[in-house]
């Protein structure tokens, strides 16, 4: 379905050395060195030529925003309802992520991939950074059932590939997701699990804050659904435990990287796309770079098994896409020294 | 010599109160609600009213540059000329910190407090991003006398605090500091293993990337410096072991918290004199904010000293005040979801 290609690896020797003899000792810049690289080498794919400057264009923050049957259950602080009244404050510009993208310069949508209760046009307003994806009326409760159905998955990944393609083909070269579901941290953890084959205990987390006691909840309902499901394929997974804004992030992130731009990755649910994204298509995971570790208990495990160093670790909790769009200036920051720093000739130092 | 307030805690109720009113789940925000509280509170007893928004104003990186006599033994990868050449290199804004503070809109001085060679008025050209303040051509090698005298560490907290005192007068509400100096780690290493009285160890590593050999010499140094003195002042450990730039910046410290304005440390060095600072005057560990936890070993046994919790870890070792300048986005966004992130009433978000 998609067309990946694993990065041609022509330039990387004259890449790092651009980077060896910028004015600084071999490797102070440490992770950022390894984002600069990273980014350079994609940028070459893209051009087919040495890329002498990183740029970053019209980074895009798309927040999907969907709602999980499995939240009938106590096991998130909110109910479903807030996945709705959320979606309302992003078009207000209200959430924490409509402050961090505005501050760090950042482009903004929010997706309805399958919310309860549908926005209506009132509610839109303007409509420009409201897009409308629905696939139904928010997911079956996946301790009983398949969460959607194949044809859902295969939906889902082709209108999430149709945002991206929108976004960047106005221009974006940098594309960060976020997500907003009650529910979704079970959904994700479940997913994780499965897919990994690991202890619930080590998958399962509180989410934005739940108590011990719906955590108990929460693992015997995953628990649950995974007893029910043999498979080992990913999108017979993303069907039995998935949520409509993880499979259309793993849509979008596979058309990003067909694309051969970049993929900032956020928290424990957007890693979770990404996890997916890397098992269908390796070559995926040369396209990402992580923004932080969340406070998820699991997200840690799952930055591991993507071999992901992730650039910040604020205890944050929150999801939205706020992790990437706080890591987004150290991103700047690379291109900054990679394109402008002096060298060790240019600026007369002897080292 | 300072008049440092401690602050007051009237507000921090209140300052609480619309923190956890945000539409988000409660702490979700992690270390950048510490940050928003700390600032609030700062910028509240400054106005002596409740700062309904946490402005952040011409925000400033001070660099302060020195040479170290005990340059003259092997104990780093640059030879003491270097200290020089970094520092045209600032003036002409090719070096990391330049493209750093261009990337997020800080302003920038670079302060010589002692180099062995001083510029040219040729090398300085319009100067307005150069600051002479000369206590001597570099200090005295510590491993065989003092580095300096005690009328030379108080001439250089009058001078850094002038510095200080002069970008706040322009309107710059939040100090940030680097350093520069071939051999500062050394001298930082031992004014903190002489105040905190920790095996030496633990107060030593590699800098900006010494071998095991360097390090051996680097120790043996250091520690012959620790047994030739008994005092426990921190004025005297300074003349003892400082550096121009070090002190220059403790006295920049306190001229920032006197004056009620938040600075934001960087690494090892700037942390030394954030050390320093707290021992002079405990009341300004309220006004400081730790940018990054660098990779020079001991920096984190001093950040514990400080009970400091800092913002990236990103692996970096250059100095220059690169983790500071790099930490800075993160306190505009603090500030951004403090003044402008709806709340559960304002936003109809039912939690």
């Amino acid at each position: 379905m998609f067309e990946i290609k694993s990065l041609n690896q022509q330039y990387k020797t004259t890449i790092e050395d651009i980077i060896n003899n910028k004015t600084k000792p071999l490797g102070a810049l440490g992770l950022l060195e390894s984002c600069a690289s990273q980014l350079a080498l994609l940028q070459s794919q893209k051009l087919s030529e040495l890329a002498s400057t990183i740029e970053i264009n019209h980074p895009t923050m798309l927040v999907f925003a969907g709602d999980h049957g499995i939240a009938q259950h106590p096991i998130s602080i909110a109910p479903s309802a807030v996945t709705r009244q959320m979606l309302l404050n992003f078009i207000a510009g209200g959430a924490a992520i409509n402050c961090f993208c505005r501050t760090n310069d950042i482009a903004f949508k929010v997706i309805d991939t399958g919310i309860i209760e549908s926005l209506t046009s009132e509610d839109i307003g303007d409509g420009t950074t409201f897009i409308e994806h629905r696939i139904a009326a928010g997911t079956r409760d996946f301790s009983q059932q398949a969460a959607m159905s194949k044809a859902q998955v295969n939906q889902g990944l082709t209108l999430g590939a149709k945002v991206a393609e929108e976004v960047i083909e106005q221009g974006c070269n940098l594309l960060m997701l976020g997500e907003m579901g009650i529910g979704n941290t079970s959904s994700a953890s479940a997913l994780l699990a499965a897919l990994t084959k690991q202890n619930i205990d080590d998958c399962v987390g509180q989410g934005t804050g739940i108590d011990s006691e719906q955590l108990i909840v929460k693992k015997r309902l995953i628990q649950t659904a995974l007893n029910r499901v043999t498979t080992e394929q990913p999108l017979d997974l993303l069907a039995e435990f998935g949520g409509f804004e993880i499979v259309q992030m793993i849509g979008a992130i596979l058309a990003a990287a067909q694309a051969g731009i970049a993929v900032l990755i956020d928290g424990f649910i957007v890693t979770c796309a990404a996890l997916y994204a890397v098992h269908m298509y390796p070559e995926v995971r040369e396209y990402l770079l992580f923004s932080h570790q969340s406070d998820e208990k699991a997200h840690l495990f799952m930055l591991n098994e993507l071999k992901a160093q992730p650039l910040l670790s604020l205890g944050l909790r929150l999801g939205e896409g706020t992790g990437a769009a706080l890591a987004l200036p150290l991103l700047r920051a690379a291109a900054s020294f990679y394109n402008d720093m002096a060298s060790f000739e240019s600026a007369g130092v002897t080292v």
